[in-house]
């Protein structure tokens, strides 16, 4: 089972990011990517010296996307990159993604895919044209036992689900912390760059996704209370809503939803709870290798990463025995492995690939791999998360209780 | 240090009753009262086999609370009960506690207090007139980590307060339970018996409560969805709310409030947060020994009940050493110690005892007993938790996102 | 279901005492019995005062053990006390235990139950001569969870067990707290009033009762190392032991003890780990209402108290529903229930009662109540837990590796 | 910061093996090492199969580790291999170890080192005379909490230590797994393949070295109780020991050590305690981002991962920030992190490296790196484990109760 190494290409991430760094280190975790290529800094000189940094070769670091662009498209294609991550802040994945979209190139981008709905519309259709498969790098859905809890879900184990309660709970923002000119607040408490939500963007956005990969309810309104509390802010650091779905099995599920940046001591406290007619289940991204099921009146259960009594989804997405933990770059990782199969499956990038649709390879057409092996978040998440911030930051606009999700 | 003990009525409470008992324990639990008299039933019957088997003489136990009342109210004051505790369903409240107040007893009514703000705004009256002592079982916030949380907070340590979450999850009314003439959750769903709220009533109160005692915030204005999950209830079994407080110290504090009896394996899972400017914190019912405290960029803090660094109002809430479980027993029994100080103040009821204030003890009078150890919840917290239900089940009737805590 | 309130008499347990007040809350929680008569203090004066604060009559205050036992004996059967409790030091069980059990009074006393194995062995043949019942407590078994953990292994769910770990620990001696006066500490590390063993006797001895409670399982040889890290001390305030067990099912199991009291910050830490062919379970004192179980390669189990997938035992010892937590007072006032049932079967004291054997009711004999609801430590584990004592300090000061756990 | 990539050979790690896989991520995690040669198996047929499933060149896979040191040895020098990683059973260490650092290339070797305490001499001594690093991989101790845990203690935050507890908790032999041919079990219970050792050697050794990386603390006498529960072993499955060590700071700590893999539901349990004259701490590998603090009579506190409360060795070993959780591969990433440091300070492998003492870059010598970031466990740590495991089955056979370590 050798594969070729895939060739990776970097827009942004260069020297002082964090995200850029996780990204060079899940996609190669298993040794199917490689970084190639890379403008890695808006400031070329700052480009040129991360690429040293990451030991890619000279040639290959470009000044622009661009220049990058231009000269990667002109190489043979057994020289140039097979697909590009961009980890630029918000506002700048838009254009690059629709240029290495349309020049047929797979891209791999961060959340939120880009600032706007319409922004989001235009890659689907141009991923349509071009055949490009797209990764949204919603990395919390690339935690096994997040896939445990969508097996439980999906399969009925739970029953039809009446209440979800999901929260993402950080601390990290709660003084002025972009005063001081740390880079990773800064950008995001600029509504230039990240766009119009703060902490419902940046954090709301991924509670948002994992509640729907796991439990494929749809929001259907929406109520929401933004707030900024450290003064200054243009953008929320502190949000909350109350979520009606679509019904499903003949019942209206109920949800809560809060995504916080001023809570103190708390990191990265990312927490999903689903309860069903027939059972519950809780899950936490600090403590990722458990999840609780509650089913009935039976006692509570404590399913464990690794385990014989796991999915097949939930045990392949494991790389080591129970008991040693596995952590957030491996969960980041599995969400490039499923799109590494789904690149792999639809061979070197070709426009006219009728069967990519919404940059994912379609269940139906004669791939050598199983289309739910390609597990990963794409194009359509990505342009319901933006979608849902829109949504959020209207509904913290109105005076009435429900904002529909799919209005105007 | 030798105390008289205090005798104790009861109304309510009879076979198959679960709080009427606890209330026994945890009024007798420091040796302070005994059982003395009551009406255990509005079947005279089972109101006399009751109290055969909790060992009350026959010639105090009566058919009805109203003759209870008149033949107590005949025995001298050396002999007749200091005071009544009422453990009916909630709309069987409002009648005898009214009575007695009128007639100077001192009542400890379970909570709510009663069905509507008007019956609570003349309970509140009639107990100025008549100088009773009031206790409303909010028990949760008799714990002691409960007081060191609200001492914490009150004493500035986590700064202004921004964001509260406050949770009451059950699941044992997932299934139609009450189908099945178990007596906890027929009245329970019964509007005629249970007032306008289900879960919101029965737990979001309790919830309500925590949060104010914690806090002190008051609620402004709240948003709330209130629902019923299991086909024929009438009354909600999952609430949801949005809050916004009053603002203090120049912030307006934001909250959640959940309260569902339809997540399944969730037992009596009330829980609390609380983050402010410089820090946070965390408390859970069901491991009520510990408090999580996270102050600005230090090491999370786990106190536990019964050690030297905590408070007095801790301290003095808790009976043995640390690692000692204390449990739901012993928070029941502070509040009635707390009211048992209070009534030992006062000294036996007299009409026209202008120094008891809303039926607590009033600071600044020459009391012996300083007034702050007095701390128990009493009729503004029962009022305050009455028009608590009714705005949320305004709320949740408004198509408005913002229903005003004081409006009509 | 009415009956008789018990009438206690206790010896020690006065002013400044801990384990006396948790005595009486324990006996009285269930209304089953009431302190009536006392010699609270070796000091007839504290004694005096102690009865005052606590209530009793003073005619039925006594100022020595001696003439408590005079006049109560004298009293008419209807007065005198039902049973006597001793909570004096561990030296000064014995001749109350003795005198009280010789008279026909039934005990219950604190543990270790004496200093000496031939002094244990007297109160045994005087129990059976007198038909006393005799209750030790070693409260810890009193826990519901412990008593489900005691009822999966017993039922063979386990299946042979194979390795056994016990700890108790705890840091509040690992200072030299002695020094300071603090009354429970200056008792323990003192020979005098202790006995031969420190920690291995004051928390180890628990320990060892809660292994022999759960498991069955018998000592049959230790190796021991105890010692005194603080400096001055007499006696071991830290104890470690490797332990084999006489086989059971054609399997030796194995164990490891350890019972510390210079572990800082832990308060009173017992926990039990039982791992068997099939499956272990694991329980902490200080979660007591969750018990742990994992069985072949199913996932783990969190069983809690108050559910009805317990077995009948643990059901029956919880007062409140799940989710309401229960403590170490609940626990405690299990070993009394039990105790108040064999009381209670066996009628009033009477000599040559002979179907008491060892100071409990004898299965077979033609009692009211199921023998195994009469579910307490007695004579029989108060006299393992003087010689486990005496055979750890014999292994610490032997050069041996193996010492017999029967051996001289 | 670029630096050249390391070129890494591997003997062992094959189709069907675990830690060779661990291995080559970790080695590879921060792109500080590639894999370029290898002999995968002692079947040439498996090696080639193997080299192509890892992408190795055909040139690059050997038949036999000795032909791969042939033919390595004879590339220039900026071809070969710049260290060997050997993950063989533990009894196919000793050989290739010994060669390859005769002949000037570092080593990464599995732990147990070897199987007896002359081979450990003798690969010290051939270290000291070709100045070959070599890294034994203890992994846990790479764990950044516990290096925090680790400066803790060194820093004299605890005082001088009094009690050690370390368990190893393992389920996975708990049935005669090996009798089903399963691989990992199959060697492990073989004594020609594992050595004298069973669960001692494979998980208490472990156990040996995080206690002593944390404390320093050196084993002055054991004494061990080995056995077999599943019929049919020859080595011990489960293992547990008394331990006494030289006094330090004027104390001479006692501690316990568990290493069992017949525990039923435990996956990879290693937990340490270790408690002082002034505070204790506590740390579980399953839960690795977290280490938990008792000092004096200070609430508990817990401190995580990646916060700037942290000692700088805890902080430079992580990799993102707190709340992402970080497990098994980067604890093993970062032994190899610090041997990699410790192999570019001493430049390519050269007979006579005076300066390399016991296979570590000595303190002292005029290095571009601070020795102290060279933190990496090595051939003493592996001598001193080879001898933990032969004194451990010596004391098991002994009817005497304390076994020196040093002894014959």
């Amino acid at each position: 089972m050798s594969q070729r190494v895939l060739r990776m290409g970097m827009i942004g991430g260069g020297r002082g990011a964090f995200i850029g760094a996780v990204h060079r280190v899940a996609a190669a975790l298993d040794h199917e990517a490689a970084l190639t290529a890379g403008c890695f800094s808006s400031d070329p000189d700052r480009s040129r010296a991360s690429g040293r940094d990451l030991g890619v070769p000279g040639a290959r670091v470009y000044g622009t996307w661009r220049d990058m662009l231009d000269r990667e498209t002109r190489l043979p294609p057994g020289d140039r990159i097979d697909f590009v991550t961009i980890v630029t802040p918000n506002a700048a994945h838009y254009e690059p993604a629709l240029a290495f979209i349309e020049a047929g190139f797979h891209i791999a981008c961060d959340k939120p895919l880009v600032t706007t709905s319409a922004q989001a519309a235009r890659l689907i259709a141009a991923a349509e044209r071009s055949g490009s498969i797209a990764l949204v790098t919603y990395n919390y859905s690339g935690y096994p036992m997040v896939k445990e809890a969508r097996h439980r879900v999906r399969s009925g184990g739970l029953g039809p689900i009446r209440r979800v309660v999901v929260e993402y709970n950080q601390g990290w923002l709660a003084t002025n912390l972009e005063a001081s000119g740390q880079k990773q607040a800064s950008w995001r408490v600029d509504p230039a760059r990240a766009g119009a939500g703060g902490a419902i963007g940046d954090i709301g956005s991924h509670a948002e996704q994992l509640l729907s990969y796991v439990t494929g309810l749809e929001i259907e309104s929406l109520c929401a209370d933004l707030g900024a509390f450290v003064p200054g802010r243009a953008l929320d650091d502190d949000a909350a809503m109350l979520l009606r779905f679509r019904p499903q099995g003949g019942v209206q599920a109920r949800g809560l939803l809060l995504a916080s940046q001023v809570e103190i001591g708390h990191e990265n406290d990312l927490r999903l709870r689903v309860h069903g007619e027939r059972g519950s289940l809780e899950w936490r991204q600090e403590e990722p290798n458990a999840l609780t099921l509650r089913i009935g009146d039976m006692p509570e259960q404590v399913l464990r990463r690794g385990n014989g009594y796991l999915s097949p989804a939930a045990q392949q997405a494991g790389r080591i025995p129970p008991g040693h933990p596995e952590g957030f770059l491996e969960a980041f990782a599995n969400v490039y492995r499923g799109f590494f199969r789904a690149v792999r499956a639809c061979g070197d990038p070709a426009p006219g690939a009728s069967t990519i649709v919404s940059g994912q390879i379609a269940p139906g057409a004669p791939w050598r791999v199983a289309p739910e092996t390609c597990d990963f978040p794409g194009l359509l998440d990505g342009a319901r998360g933006v979608r849902f911030i829109e949504r959020a930051v209207a509904s913290a606009a109105s005076a009435e209780k429900w904002t529909a999700f799919d209005g105007a």
